[in-house]
């Protein structure tokens, strides 16, 4: 139980997560703080949040919990402004959709690690943003990846964990480098793709004749192209590194099959096919039960 | 109205077709043919097809309209076998994702375009295929792309476009090129990158661990990597080169993207992902009474 959470940060991830606990009955207070004074007035109408508070240092006063939610270029402003107004019981965590960023930020502002710091990410979302696309059931059935450092006291992991757990996440654990390059390969690296896809499309003289003519599956395929702009762009600057890794590895790989077309290699080709059904068809039968 | 149809290839696209006639009342007998006994026999029972002919000759016997829906690399051996057979007002015509090859093949088989053929392509489908997987409204509200040839005869037009407007499907008109360009960009390009990026990851050492993190958009995203791999080797072979262009073309864009995020240029990775996010939600505001 929460009695009083702050959150720094009130759109579709902050938002939710407050909803939730809410209906989980985990929380007491809310406060909520960010750059949109509209949006706060909105999510006090929805009744997401109890109050709004005018800075973080405001909203992290008596808060037995802090939950920054903002995008990643703007994490490190946030700490600056939390820095020596935490007590000592409250607890710090994080949505940041890359993890070694955060720690770096944390680590510049407050030059050590505060043992109350857990960096967390949902592995939950949609293509909309901002507090009146967030909803209770977001993290129903989702994995919410815990990194712990180690100067993270037990408690902090204890408190996070049962915060996520009271949302109907499963809670995993892993070092930040693992977790940034999971997230390189499954999220970012498919954004980048999709983005990348849509640009080049809308590009083309013909684009409006083009899109015309992009059937269904065309829709589930770009479907994260409508994500926010400023927080991917804050995504790849964060993750840079391993992002251009994947990156690297994808390009190989469709060299390989641009190649493998211009040579009309139908062997190939379809080799390269049916081991990515594969792989797709055993997944979806592994992550059935997490649907 | 159709008498007699007969379904050269009865799976997802023939047998939904089939499925699709008789509930508009479009459609008498049935005459189904195929390579595998036992999905015909399936179709048997699931009553899409009214009777088995032993090969495409004999089921296009006393058919008005004989409607081929075999993978592009099986088209002109259908087409072989039914030359000399076809009565002079049957209608032929087939559901190829590739308009040129189809009527390569045609060409090859028949010397010259019999006036009886009409290219056409329903822009429909999911990622399962065989009879098992089809049904009558996969064509409702869908675009059916026809190429008429300057040998197609008017008849063959007006009754090709009265069967698929009798499935709820929308008719439009094209030339055999513009259809390749347009479907290598919206269709054939985006199945690359899916295919692409699953066995890009499956051969990640940690692939197991990989999937398992792969939050919803992925699903979404990856779909299509679920298709059937002998389907889309033949369509990356009959498309070869526009398909060429449009990966050399989005190569050189992943190529720019990827240059940004190693320069942590993020006003170009801004202005990259905001006109995506632009045409993605423009795309589908134009789409949706489609939908």
């Amino acid at each position: 139980m929460i009695e009083r959470l702050a959150v720094i940060g009130v759109g579709l991830i902050g938002g939710s997560l407050a909803l939730a606990l809410r209906a989980a009955g985990h929380v007491g207070e809310v406060i909520g703080c960010g750059r949109s004074r509209a949006n706060l007035e909105r999510a006090l109408t929805l009744r997401v949040i109890d109050r709004i508070a005018e800075d973080p240092a405001a909203a992290a006063r008596g808060a037995d919990l802090v939950f920054v939610a903002v995008p990643l270029g703007a994490m490190r402003a946030v700490f600056q402004a939390l820095r020596g107004q935490l007590a000592p019981e409250t607890v710090l965590t994080d949505a940041g959709s890359v993890k070694g960023s955060v720690v770096e930020d944390v680590r510049a502002v407050f030059r050590a690690i505060p043992s109350c710091f857990l960096p967390g990410h949902p592995i939950a979302g949609t293509e909309h943003s901002g507090v009146e696309a967030a909803f209770p059931e977001l993290y129903h059935n989702r994995r919410v990846i815990l990194t712990p450092l180690p100067e993270t006291a037990p408690n902090a992991i204890q408190r996070v964990s049962a915060m996520w757990q009271a949302c109907g996440a499963e809670v995993d654990f892993m070092s930040v480098a693992q977790h940034d390059e999971v997230l390189a390969a499954t999220s970012h690296l498919p954004h980048m793709l999709a983005f990348g896809l849509v640009d080049s499309l809308a590009r083309m003289r013909e684009n409006d004749e083009i899109f015309r003519y992009a059937a269904g599956g065309f829709r589930d395929f770009t479907r994260i192209a409508s994500s926010n702009p400023e927080m991917w762009r804050d995504i790849c600057l964060a993750n840079r590194e391993a992002l251009s890794a994947v990156l690297a590895r994808f390009s190989v790989e469709l060299a390989d099959l641009a190649d493998s077309i211009r040579r009309a290699d139908g062997e190939r080709l379809f080799e390269i096919f049916s081991r990515a059904k594969a792989a797709r068809d055993r997944y979806v039968d592994q992550a059935r039960p997490m649907a």
